[in-house]
């Protein structure tokens, strides 16, 4: 049943807005009460904060795995988790966008939950490159913070524009990218 | 009075939503009456429109005179429109997240004509690229469509995060980030 609403939420948030989404349309779409609604979340605003969280959460686990992998090296690291995000759009599109468009809704600290989750994601891929560099992977004339900020705009914006089920494959466009990213444009 | 009708529609735009100000709000904030309003705009839709039409105007007005100088190359080009997106942070900064997150609010007329000027701006970069690749200044190994967007997202997405008057100055942003589409990151 928490599936249920959060799939509907997701779904009726992303069509009419968040503001404009009552927990009756929710419920009603359903088929229940709030009072179902009510036993699993405190209020529309905690729905929206634990539908990111969960996202999110899912998110730094897939990206431990990858960090600890000793069989691969950082460009590895850095393939794998660029694909990580693509491969995501497919089922969490919405739901990052929606996060994207609506999280001046959120209160202070339900906000500041996802920030900190949001952070620790970016952390963690700083930290990767900066290994990177001291192991002689990566070129160490850039500053790691924005070389972080640079590559995941680019993974982060897909969310936006691209369909998996379009001409370009999930892996063809991580290749595209990591092109663009490990060797740059110039001739 | 229109200037000042569109300044004070986006910073209430930006401060309290787009459904949630009123054309009563944005009159009252500036002590005129809705006959005021009425006289330069039909509608709040209108005023959203007009507000992102004569920003990406702007744009596409400095890009092209970027892209007619004899006196640049393709980097140059590419250097000068990143530099030009980056610097219009401080001044069009809320316009460009005010119409991303409210554009679902746009009927499909006003949304056609803002997807059409931003379509072009894509376009003439894309070109940029194209000729670059051509005549032998860029790679000639990537999709130059894949390229236009994941250049254009790092530059795009400065307008959430970037400060002008923070400890980064404009023109190192800029730097930093031709350092990684120039010559990307592995050593």
């Amino acid at each position: 049943m928490k599936e249920n609403i959060i799939r509907k939420s997701i779904e009726l948030f992303d069509e009419k807005g968040f503001i404009e989404t009552s927990i009756q349309d929710i419920v009603g779409n359903i088929g229940v009460t709030k009072g179902t609604f009510y036993y699993y979340f405190n209020s529309k605003q905690e729905l929206l904060r634990d539908i990111h969280l969960s996202y999110l959460q899912e998110l730094l686990g897939e990206q431990q795995i990858i960090l600890e992998d000793k069989d691969k090296n950082y460009i590895d690291k850095l393939y794998g988790i660029i694909y990580l995000l693509i491969k995501k759009i497919k089922s969490h599109g919405p739901n990052a966008r929606i996060l994207f468009r609506e999280m001046r809704h959120l209160n202070q600290s339900n906000m500041d939950q996802i920030k900190k989750k949001r952070k620790e994601f970016r952390n963690n891929f700083q930290l990767m490159i900066e290994e990177g560099v001291q192991v002689g992977e990566f070129n160490n004339n850039v500053r790691s913070d924005i070389l972080t900020i640079g590559i995941l705009s680019i993974a982060n914006r897909s969310y936006y524009w691209y369909n998996s089920d379009g001409e370009i494959g999930e892996k063809e466009l991580v290749d595209l990218y990591l092109e663009l990213i490990l060797n740059g444009i110039k001739a």
